[in-house]
C-alpha cells in the first residue's frame, strides 16, 4: 500500500472510532439533560458497549499495523506525521488498558453517576459512598495499568493534561498557596464589598435571554449549538458543528446561571473552532484540558468579569431585569460580581479563593489514590481542608462533599487543570491586550470578533498539534507560569478593594 | 460448549448490537427534536457507522456458528427457541445486505432526512426530488437483495409485515375501496358536522397539559418516558424504560397535538410493555409494523374518539381551553372530532377516508419500485390520485406529496401497515368489549387500567413470539378481517350523522 491508502485506512478506522464516541457523548448529554430517571438502567450498558467497542478498534493489530506503517511512511504532510504521532501515543496508552476493564468502568461511570445524584437530592454522602468507592477501586487499576514512576496520580493527570505531574504541581501549588493566602487576607481586612443586590428576585426567562443574548456576541454558532439545563453545566461536542453547553439557574443568584453561560460559552467556542476536516483525528480535539480551561475562563473572568465587558451589557441587563437593578450603579455591580469572599461551593466562588477550592480536591485526590485516606472519611477531611484553607466548614453533604460531578463520572486527575487553565488565561489575555490595541475598546462596545479571531488562530485551530507548554511558549514567549495570574489580581482587586499595596 | 454457554454468547452478540441500534435511535431522535441544524453533516456519518457495526455483528461467522449450534442444542425453554428461531431468520436476511449498502443506505437517509425538511420549509417538491431518487435507487437495490418470487414491493413489505404481499393486499384494498366508497358517498349526502369551533385559539401550553394528562391516565409511564415536540410526530425506544413520543402544535386546531399524543401514546404503551429481561432479543420487539399501528389506532379512535373517553374527558378540556369551547356541547365535540370530509393530509383525516390516504401510497410505492412511475411525475401522480379517489386536489407540494415523512427515511412498504392496523384495533377492541364487561363504565371513569392489562397480557408481553395472523387468531378467533372494522363504522358513523342503513 502507498502512503496515502494507509493514511486513508487510518483515517477511516479513526473516524468509525470518533463516530462511537461522539454517539456515546450523545448519550452522556441526554443522560444529564433529558434522559427519563428509569432509562439509567439500560443506558450504561448501551455506554459501556458503544466505548468498547471504539476502544477495541483503537487498539486492534490492524491499527498496530497501520501505524506503524505510516511511521516510516514518506511524503506525509506536516499535520499528516502530527496526527500519526499523536495516534501512536495514545495507541501505546490505550491498549495498556483491556477491553473488559474499559466496559466495567464504562459501566460503573453510570452506576456513580446516579448514585451521586441519589446522594444529592438526598444531601447524604453515603449513598454515593459505595459506589464511589468502586470507582476509586478501578482508577487505580487505571493507574497501575499505565504506570507510573513517581505516584499514581501521575498516571491519571496525564490523560488530561500531558507533561503534568505531582513533581511539577506540588511546588506550583505551594507557590499558589504563599502568593495568594497574604492576598486573601489583605482583602478581608479592606471595607467589604455589597453583593447584596445580586440575590433580588430574576426571572429564569430573563436570565436565560440574557445569556443568550451574551453566547451570540461572543461568537458561539447556535446553528451549530444549543444551551439546555442540567443539574451540573458543561460542555459536550459530537463534532465541531455540533457542540451544546448547559447551564443551571437559581432565581435568587443572578451570577448562577450568568457565569455557568459564559464560563461554558468559551469552552463551546474552542470545540466549534476546532479544524473540521480533521474529524476524528488527534488534530480535531483539543490541546489539553488546561488549555481548554483557559479558554473558559478567559471569556468567564478576564473578559466576562471586566468592567470594560459591562459598561456595554451592564444597561441592558438593567433594562431587562428591571426594577430588580435599578438601584445598583456600574460600578456597585462591577465589585458585586467581584467580591472576594470565602465560601463552599467551588463554582460560585470568587476568581482568587477558586484555587483553594482546586488544591483542596488535589490534595484529597492524592490521598484517596495512595490509600492514604478511606472513602469513609472524605467528608470530615473535606471539611477540615475548608476549615483549615478558607476558615469555613460546610454544614451539610450538598455543599460540601458531594457539590462537584467529577469523581461519579471518574475524572480523577482533573481538577489541577482547572488551576492551570486560568493562570493560562491571565497569560493569553495578557498577549492578546498587547496584540490587540482595539481589545479594550471593543469590549466596551460589546464586540468581541477580534478576540475571537486571536483565540481562534493562536488556539482552536491548531487542535492537539501543540502541548499547553509549548503554546504557552510560542503565544507568549513563555512557558505556563503563575505571574500574569499573579498581576491581574493584583491590579484588578486592588482598584476594587482601594488596596495599594495588593 | 453446553446450550447455557451458547445461549449467553447468542444474548450477549444480541444485546451488543441492539445497544448500537438503540445508540442509533437516541441520534435520530435528537436529530428530530433537538439537534442544531449544522450538525446534520456529521450525524449521518455517525448514523452510518453504528448501523453498519451492529449489521457486521448480526451477519458475522460468528454469529452464524452460535445460531446454527444453537438450532440443533437441547434443553433451551420455549422462549429461547423463539429466539433463536426469529434470529436465524433475521440472519439469513440481513446477510443479504452487503455492509457496504447498510452504510450507504445510512448516510442516504440522513441526505434525504434533511433535503424533505428544507423542502416542506420551502414547500417545493423539486429540492426533495434528487434525494429521493437516490434513495429509491437504493430501495429497488434492497429488494434485489431480499429477492422476491412476485413483486419489488413484497420484499419490501415483509420487513415491516412477515407475511404480508401484494397479492393478499391488492384485494383487500379493492375491499376497502368497494365498501368505503358508498359509506363516504351516503356520508357525504347526509347534514354535514359543524367542527368550526375546534379552529378556535387553543394555547399551546394549555393543549400539552391536556395531552400530558390524558398520556398519564392511559398509563403511559414518564419516569420511563418524555414528550417533545418535532416536525412528524413518532415514538422511539432506547429500551422498555425508555421510550418516547413527539407530538406537535396548532394554537387553532384542538385536533392535531391532541389525537397525535394519544395515538403515539398508544405506539409508546406498547413499547414500555416489552419484556424487560429479554432485552436485545427477538422477543423484546413488537410483532410487526400492523399490531404496532393497531395498539396506536385502538388508542386513538377507538378509545380516544368515542362518546365514552369524552363524557369523562370534555367537562376538562372545556375548563382547561376555557372560553373557547364554553358554547360547545359534548354531543356537538364528539361530532366535530368525528367530523368525516375528504382532506388532503393523512395525520389530520377521519378514520374512514384516512384508508385512501394509505391505498393511495401504496399504489404509488408499487409504481416507483415497479419504475411505471418517475420520481418526476410523482407530484402529478400524487394530486390525480387525490382527485380519482377523494375528488380534492392538493394546491401544493406541502399538503400534497411532501407531507409524509416516511420516503426520506427509506419506509417503503409501510404505509399499508397503518391499515392493517386500523382493522386489528376494531377486532381488538370488540374483543375486549367482550372480555371486559366494564370496559365502557370505566372509559366514561377516565379509567383505563383493565384495558391496558388486557393489551399487555395479550399483545404486549409476547413481543415478537406470534404473527400478527397469529395473535388475530389467538385473541380474536379469526384472521385479519375487514369486519370488525366495517360494524364500528357504520354503527358509529350512522348514529353521528342519522343514517341508519350505512
Amino acid at each position: 500500500m502507498d502512503q496515502n491508502t494507509l493514511y486513508s485506512a487510518y483515517t477511516d478506522l479513526n473516524k468509525k472510532a470518533a463516530d462511537l464516541h461522539n454517539a456515546a457523548a450523545l448519550l452522556e448529554w441526554d443522560q444529564e439533560v433529558y434522559m427519563p430517571p428509569k432509562g439509567a438502567q439500560f443506558r450504561a450498558g448501551q455506554l459501556a458497549t458503544l466505548n468498547t467497542i471504539a476502544h477495541e478498534l483503537l487498539t486492534s493489530p490492524k491499527y498496530e499495523d497501520l501505524l506503524q506503517a505510516l511511521q516510516n511512511a514518506h511524503g506525509l504532510t506536516e499535520i499528516q506525521q502530527a496526527n500519526i504521532r499523536l495516534s501512536y501515543e495514545d495507541f501505546q496508552k490505550n491498549k495498556k488498558l483491556p477491553s473488559s476493564f474499559v466496559q466495567e468502568l464504562s459501566q460503573q461511570t453510570g452506576r456513580s453517576f446516579h448514585a451521586w445524584l441519589n446522594a444529592r437530592k438526598a444531601n447524604d454522602f453515603k449513598l454515593f459512598a459505595p459506589e464511589l468507592q468502586n470507582m476509586l477501586l478501578l482508577k487505580r487499576k487505571q493507574a497501575e495499568y499505565y504506570g507510573y514512576s513517581n505516584h499514581p496520580y501521575d498516571a491519571l493527570l496525564d490523560e488530561y493534561e500531558k507533561g503534568a505531574n505531582v513533581a511539577l504541581l506540588d511546588p506550583l501549588f505551594v507557590q499558589v498557596r504563599t502568593e495568594l493566602t497574604p492576598v486573601l487576607k489583605k482583602i478581608g481586612s479592606a471595607p467589604q464589598v455589597n453583593d447584596a443586590f445580586l440575590y433580588n428576585f430574576f426571572p429564569a426567562n430573563k436570565q436565560w435571554d440574557f445569556s443568550l443574548l451574551i453566547l451570540k456576541a461572543m461568537g458561539y454558532d447556535f446553528e451549530a449549538g444549543r444551551q439546555d439545563y442540567s443539574e451540573h453545566p458543561f460542555t459536550t461536542s459530537f463534532s465541531p458543528l455540533d457542540v451544546r453547553i448547559t447551564t443551571r439557574v437559581n432565581e435568587n443568584d443572578l451570577a448562577s446561571l450568568l457565569f455557568s453561560s459564559i464560563h461554558e460559552g468559551g469552552h463551546a467556542l474552542y470545540e466549534q473552532g476546532l479544524p473540521q476536516d480533521q474529524y476524528g483525528l488527534p488534530l480535531a480535539s483539543a490541546a489539553s484540558l488546561a488549555v481548554h480551561e483557559s479558554q473558559s475562563r478567559l471569556w468567564e473572568n478576564n473578559v466576562g468579569r471586566s468592567l470594560d465587558f459591562w459598561q456595554y451589557y451592564y444597561p441592558i441587563l438593567q433594562k431587562s431585569v428591571s426594577p430588580a437593578l435599578d438601584k445598583c450603579s456600574l460600578s456597585d455591580f462591577y465589585k458585586a460580581i467581584n467580591k472576594v469572599s470565602a465560601s463552599l461551593i467551588r463554582t460560585e466562588s470568587d476568581e482568587i479563593s477558586y484555587h483553594f477550592h482546586v488544591m483542596i480536591r488535589y490534595e484529597i485526590e492524592k490521598q484517596l489514590l495512595e490509600g492514604s485516606l478511606s472513602i469513609n472519611e472524605l467528608p470530615e477531611a473535606w471539611n477540615q481542608y475548608y476549615f483549615n484553607y478558607l476558615g469555613i466548614k460546610p454544614q451539610d453533604d450538598k455543599s460540601g462533599v458531594l457539590q462537584d460531578v467529577h469523581w461519579s463520572h471518574g475524572s480523577f486527575g482533573y481538577f489541577p487543570t482547572y488551576s492551570l487553565g486560568s493562570f493560562f488565561a491571565a497569560q493569553l489575555f495578557q498577549q492578546a491586550q498587547q496584540d490587540l490595541p482595539n481589545l479594550t475598546k471593543n469590549t466596551t462596545e460589546g464586540n468581541f470578533s477580534s478576540l475571537l479571531s486571536w483565540l481562534r488562530s493562536n488556539i482552536h485551530v491548531h487542535g492537539r498539534h501543540y502541548t499547553s507548554a509549548q503554546l504557552a511558549q510560542s503565544i507568549c514567549g513563555q512557558g505556563l507560569n503563575l505571574n500574569a495570574f499573579m498581576s491581574y489580581v493584583k491590579a484588578k482587586y486592588g482598584a476594587i478593594y482601594g488596596i495599594t499595596d495588593l
